[in-house]
């Protein structure tokens, strides 16, 4: 070879534009990808402190802790009596306003998960640690909000709504509510599905309906809270008891089902050792061969869902191969950021991933989308909940959202024909081309 | 002018005809405007104790209150315990059965707000001032219910779930419920929820899915109910302490946003004031301006949902200009109470109003209604209780709405043409006449 | 006659042949009438203890009941800490693990409700006694499903999710959950919707959503539920209050609506019996005559909803008359178990009730059945328990699923008449038959 380093130059100048072009995007006044692209709302001061949180100016002065609940005890007595009922202000050295929120009024700030962990180290480490179990994640959950190319896209409004639950990654308080902080409420289910609700993660309404559920609902509130979540403690499990036992701080390390979102073998070695933690979890309170059965017949709802999933799937690929999808690719709406993408993206939605999901599909694909995301999810959440109704009611709307994608992949294929059929047949007449038939071809096909 | 008198003597005349004609209308057996027109069932007794109670004669006598206690101590125990419970029974002077119900046995009366307030001054005062805000209202509910067509038209049994609800305006006990009374009970956010759910005000969903209904949730079987609904005695507010605050008894005075019916301008001189009032009540727990930035998230919420609702609106219109909607105007069922008209109503429905919109409507039309009533609503709602899930899930519900509304105004104007060019084109065969092509076009235009 | 004997001896040889079949079908591993078809899964020993659960054989021994609790309180510490809880413990004769599971650790087995009733004689006898009352049933839900014959041609997860709730007729723990087995938790809602909500059944919804039901959610954690289910001991009813008074193990004896599944005759001599029962019950609390009054209303709600719901079978039946339902019945799935039937089965599926609803039908038999088993169902589940907005929905739901139906009755008419027409007309040009005139006829006919 003559010039050896023409390819190494190359591509240490490509690696380079890439890292200036990434440098150049998160250099807005944002966080994230897209920095460049968006701009915070106000309101995110409270959601992301450590990026965006504005300390008011109004008031003047450097202040020590005594001081500051002096004048605080007037101006919102809710937070001062919620701190003294706290072990903040009951340990030997009191956790005073300004240990978190500095003295400076001025230059107050919120505190960010780095500040509480500076005391609670080891529950800071173990949640930074989820990081390494990839998503979804706590820790994670903000960075790929603002990473995603719809963030910067959808309408402010909705976008903040994500991000309301998605700052859980950025602050403590999500689940620990000031100023009490306390652990007691944090191991009530209650503390997660402020966040775990809704469509794609009912993770409230399945556990509220299944047996533990109704114990902790019956009885939840004579439980003493106080106990750490371990074998005996309670009659029944929480989220937080099964997810994050022994008070554990983070929740991957024991989770194999990845939230329903793709499918998983159950059967490697690595899950035959997770499964066996799991067993070993519901064994604090049941017989080990019935927690192992259980599982057993979550593996086979979850088979009988990707069954349903998978021929959903193969008759989307089919229409995309045939071109049978309309809008056709050149129809449809602009993909997020496209404007400032070095090249068109794909426009065929489905199987890029989430973000497009929502966006530039036909109703065929939406309809995957859904049945994949609504139905797929809840049966899921049902089956590892213990909600058998939900189970049912999953398998019902999975087999209907199955039928419609079969229904309107035919009528596809058949209006197709149809149009094939027109354009070899003799030229129509006057009534034809302006009629009915025409327009109902250019509707349908 | 030659006869000077004759337009004053005929408005005066129109005049008395029409009072005339709304007194006969009032005079049946029943109250409101159209009670000539119905009569109530005898469950109205006890949402509507003025009007329709009818005292049981099965019992003889004149009786003191203790008396009424020793029967009823054996008759109904419940109620018996209920009431000494409460403040009624431990006061210095009593306040017996009697007080409220009277003393003889076969003229008992169920007690009307009148005759709560004569001791409960204040409160009722309160109450009875919200009738000066107009609509929604407690205190005009019951009214606004009678006083609507539809109350005649409907069903029985449909009205009657309708005036569960809406006899807050003409008892007591739809939020104390009785024997017991308690301010306590009251001060939950279930004295309220029990009306306040269901679709077009899912105020109980998006309460307890915000972390203030979480907070409430979690904890609130442990605060001290007995305290007033004032700065710093609850850890998080419920229903009454940001609506009735300090206990005021009309929800009224603060209301800018009309329950989401209607566009506001948030921007009006008075708005501003209102809006300084909520501000100020957040302060009891918030910082200022982070509740002056989440009323700005809901104003952008509000803008981005009337921008969908008046993108629908318009091409409602514009297909009404056009005669596009079907069924015709001819073809729809006759407008509530139309037999008992002056002259025809107009019975394209959406314009005028709600009572219409449950009834002789197309079906484009009535997706329009639900969009208004339901997702706007919902999304209101949640903007409003920090439910920031069903922001999002209601957005996707206005665009999914919107998105339905065009598709359908764009296959009505499709197939009109297509009627148009048919109608053009020349005499078509036997075939045409009697075939799918008739059909298609009868069916879908 | 000359051999008299013939049709004696044909009889009995039918029946022979008849019992000997039926004595086959229930000779599988399973139970049933279909237990030659089927294998329990792993988990249904649980479900169904008497004949599926296997004892572990990991433990060989024969053990005193101390020595299962000295062991046990280190292996399962929940069990034990309940159990100590429990009367059992706390009796004179404390009765220990062994009198429930056996003392031989490899022939354990779980209670079934012969063994609980071998104490609680009196509560087994009356849940025993539900029987003569026939469907719905308690006692009788494990058979009744296992008897369906879509118990066996239903994927088994979803087959499963079924049981786990009729497993209420093979184990007493569906209500007093172990190892309590408390009366005080079984006297509360959450003891019974646990399995009585969902789509056909939303009794829990209904209820909460009542003002008896908002009640309990705002004070019931305050009541006394060790106080029996009597008159005088609670403000406000729970389930078992009013479906078994003063504690009586089955819930049937003053059963009218049966679940609003059919339709009944409220006149009947029987039911006004049964309506005196109720009337008396809601005297606890309630005057006599407003308590009749509202059965009256909910009489009125029942003979709505059927108006709509024999309107809507009148088109059915009409449509099956004239051949018109499609799929056609040879286009249809095969029946549950066909493969196993002497002769092939109708496949018109609405009549054949619930089983085949689910199954072999059309679209339109499927909108008339979900009309019927869960706008219907739910309709009357709020009218009887007083959610007066459920009401009003599933009426709302009930009048939209009609309209649907007449629509596509009527669609379904017009394309037979236009397929008709089109049958008898001159024989079409090549466009024709292969153009959107054929495809459109062969999709919509």
């Amino acid at each position: 070879m003559r010039y050896p380093l023409i390819p190494v130059i190359l591509v240490l100048l490509a690696v380079s534009v890439g890292f200036a072009y990434i440098h150049w995007s998160k250099s807005g006044p944002g966080t994230g990808l897209y920095s460049q692209h968006w701009e915070p709302d106000p309101v995110q001061g409270y959601w992301d402190p450590a990026n965006f949180y504005q300390s008011p100016d109004s008031i003047q002065g450097v202040f020590k802790g005594e001081q500051c609940v002096q004048c605080h005890e007037g101006i919102t007595p809710g937070v001062v009596s919620d701190w003294r009922a706290s072990r903040h202000a009951q340990t030997e050295q009191t956790v005073y306003c300004s240990a978190c929120h500095g003295e400076d009024h001025q230059k107050l700030y919120l505190p960010t998960p780095d500040v509480c962990g500076s005391c609670h180290e080891k529950q800071h480490g173990e949640f930074q640690d989820e990081a390494r179990y990839g998503f979804p994640s706590h820790v994670l959950a903000m960075e790929r909000a603002v990473n995603a190319p719809h963030f910067v896209d959808k309408p402010k409004a909705e976008v903040q709504s994500c991000i309301q639950c998605h700052s859980v990654a950025t602050k403590c308080d999500s689940c620990h509510s000031r100023h009490l902080f306390s652990a007691a409420e944090a191991r009530r289910p209650e503390a997660c599905i402020t966040c775990h609700s809704g469509p794609p993660h009912p993770d409230d309404a399945t556990y509220f309906a299944s047996a533990h559920g109704q114990l902790y609902l019956t009885e939840g509130k004579e439980w003493d809270w106080s106990k750490p979540l371990t074998k005996g403690n309670y009659k029944a499990p929480t989220c937080a008891y099964c997810h994050m036992d022994s008070g554990r701080h983070q929740v991957a390390n024991k989770s194999m089902w990845k939230f329903g979102l793709r499918e998983i073998n159950p059967h490697t070695s690595k899950n035959k050792v997770l499964r066996n933690e799991w067993i070993k979890l519901c064994s604090d309170c049941h017989k080990e061969d019935q927690a192992r059965r259980w599982l057993t017949e979550m593996d086979q709802e979850r088979k009988q869902a990707w069954d349903k999933l998978y021929a959903a799937e193969d008759i989307l690929k089919d229409l995309r191969s045939d071109d049978l999808l309309t809008p056709a690719i050149d129809e449809r709406p602009p993909y997020p950021l496209e404007q400032h993408a070095f090249w068109d993206r794909e426009r065929i939605g489905f199987f890029e991933g989430q973000a497009s999901a929502f966006y530039n599909v036909s109703a065929i694909e939406r309809d995957y989308f859904e049945m994949w995301y609504f139905d797929n999810l809840s049966s899921y959440k049902a089956a590892a909940h213990g909600d058998m109704k939900r189970v049912k009611v999953g398998h019902k709307k999975l087999a209907t959202s199955l039928d419609r994608i079969k229904t309107k992949a035919s009528k596809l294929r058949t209006l197709s024909e149809a149009d094939q059929n027109k354009k070899n047949a003799p030229t129509p007449s006057e009534l034809w081309m302006k009629g009915a038939y025409t327009d109902y071809n250019r509707e349908h096909n």
